[in-house]
């Protein structure tokens, strides 16, 4: 369990109102758990004020004692409503804002409609882009989180190939190395952004269920326990001669990355065999034009042509008629964060500090799919890849 | 794995419209996970248009054929974005709505705008106390789900028996019961609706941990195992004469149950296990006095004012500055449902069907937590219960 610095903190706010500044707002209020942990180093209840200069005020319902315990912000005050806020910034000699920000991707309807009662006279806009912006660049201290993330899943990846056996459920083995990441610390909880988002440490699956698309944005779905939760883990036996996919997301004190391997028994069928290494090879040709400066959009088109070129126009990232259209995501303290290795975004570019997963996978309905997923780095030296485990299609 | 029965879907449709009717919604718009799964018996991505009257249309983006192979509901259409609904509605001859209702309290503030945007001339009203208001009333069909999750955590409470011992941490012990839960078929999720709500399983906390106040409201929060997930176990070693938190929540296809059991090694002081049976008459007086038509308040009122009177006003449901003002809550497809058996709530009143978890619970700072929890049912016949462990003290 570590604290986050307060060096850490007072930087991430910096970066938080440079881009403030540029965009006119005087303020920004923070309410998300994943975002108040980012700027806070704790989620108590409450939200954070975060003027255009100045310190930041953490305006703390529940529990005080210890937001000051887990907090490095110098500025902790009670609060139980939105309609504290005013005197509080009168208290502070804080001006009263007139263009404020909030998240409002996140952010539901009703609480912000309580906000916007108390300044009824500001300007609301959308701050979740500078949010994110900012948690896209990841300092050192944070690429020792998501390396202690990246041992939790290699811990994983050792325990499946003990754990596999012919004729255990997916979910059988699901729980298994769930219990393993448990007890290797992960905090058991995935935290994802996007309304409806729900992961559990992320997807285990085999054969044919590995093809079965699902609601989520995924290049996978699965067919999941029930109706009510349709991804991931079945109660199908595994089986052999068929991929299994460990698709596992690590979670280090609140910062994650995602692997993927693909596990068999007694080996795959020669199709299956192929896509697996051709994804390897679209993996080589990523890391080959990961440089800085390079949109993100282009990384995405040079990896899907490579993709499509090899003959997976209708397999590449999903079946067709169920394709996603990326094949990398950011990865930090969401599973789902900037920046997106995705069709479009031609103005975005790779930036050093930058984390993401790639995940090349082909799906091939009623047999099942196969790819390879790592978590990346862009640092100054070049991309540095933070998931450990042998890439190779492990043969048990 | 169940599929949700058609008659059910139809049912809490026009339980739904009939509300409807009463507010003069012309049409109400679900688009999140619990309150899909819900009315719908799955949860692709998209949203359900009911209208006051005629059939629901399931509007989904992803993945249509499973919307079609889980769902019950006969109106299933393709759908890309709320841009696409008014042709949608055209298409079925339905009228354009001019009061529409949406989930206030969970839908995003950008979300919505893209929805209103579609709807310029409509007026939008918070739908949420509806939707909630029909999912109060379970079914039969809901009970047998609800009994199949009690059994569950019934299976989680034996293994803590065999699975305690003196000097593993509470996360061991958590990663054992949640491995437990899984080969039960726990589907690992808690859905919980207030914004923020995380939950992993419920908490697991022993001695001095379980006395620590956290974020949630919940009565005992616990240190967990990061300050980004400040709540349930920690990494702290069980220790002899100290109360054992078992407070784990079942999930079966859905439908959750709340149970918590008090465990120790050695027995307890004096002043704990005379909390813990002052606890459980706390749970009787509720049990004496839960019939139809008693109001919210005064089942909580009655109850808090017998664990004053037995000298609990500083640590009973928190420790004095931490109390949280409610004894129970609804449990179904979110572990956050009504009732509240809460301060206040004069004019809600218990009705046959409901569900709910109640837990008297008392909290001596420094040295631990103890209480009880189960989750009960309003039938026909009076009160049921449906956790069903043993509720005594396990003293190993």
């Amino acid at each position: 369990m570590r604290l986050t610095p307060a060096t850490e903190l007072e930087y991430r706010c910096k970066q938080l109102q440079t881009l403030m500044a540029a965009q006119g707002l005087d303020a920004v209020l923070i309410a998300q758990n994943a975002d108040l942990f980012y700027f806070t180093g704790t989620i108590q209840s409450g939200c954070l004020y975060v003027p255009q200069a100045g310190q930041p005020l953490y305006l703390v319902r529940r529990d005080a004692a210890r937001a000051r315990m887990e907090s490095g912000l110098k500025e902790i005050r009670p609060f139980s409503s939105p309609k504290d806020i005013p005197a509080i910034l009168a208290d502070s000699s804080y001006p009263v804002p007139k263009r404020i920000g909030m998240e409002f991707d996140v952010l539901p309807v009703g609480l912000f409609e309580r906000y916007r009662k108390v300044f009824s006279d500001a300007e609301f806009l959308d701050a979740s882009p500078l949010v994110r912006q900012v948690r896209m660049i990841k300092s050192h201290y944070e690429i020792h989180l998501l390396q202690d993330a990246a041992d939790q899943v290699h811990a994983v990846h050792l325990r499946a190939q003990e754990a596999i056996r012919e004729g255990m459920t997916d979910l059988e083995l699901a729980a298994e190395l769930e219990y393993t990441a448990r007890t290797h610390g992960h905090l058991g909880l995935i935290r994802m952004r996007v309304f409806n988002g729900e992961m559990m440490f992320g997807h285990t699956f085999s054969g044919v269920d590995s093809a079965v698309p699902a609601y989520t944005d995924t290049p996978l779905g699965g067919m999941g326990p029930s109706p009510c939760f349709g991804q991931g883990a079945s109660h199908k036996p595994i089986g052999r001669h068929e991929p299994i996919i460990i698709d596992f997301a690590g979670n280090c004190d609140g910062y994650l990355v995602d692997q993927t391997r693909v596990f068999c028994i007694g080996g795959l069928s020669d199709r299956l065999r192929r896509g697996f290494d051709d994804m390897l090879k679209v993996q080589e040709l990523m890391k080959e034009l990961a440089v800085e400066g390079v949109p993100w959009g282009e990384l995405y088109d040079r990896c899907h042509t490579l993709a499509v070129d090899m003959g997976y126009a209708d397999s590449f990232m999903g079946a067709r008629g169920s394709q996603v259209s990326f094949i990398g995501h950011g990865v930090g303290v969401e599973i789902d964060e900037y920046p997106y290795i995705a069709r479009g975004f031609r103005d975005q570019t790779l930036q050093v500090g930058m984390v993401w997963a790639f995940e090349p996978k082909v799906v091939f309905p009623g047999e099942g799919a196969v790819g390879i997923e790592n978590t990346f780095y862009l640092s100054r030296d070049g991309l540095k890849q933070l998931t450990r485990s042998d890439d190779a299609l492990v043969i048990l």
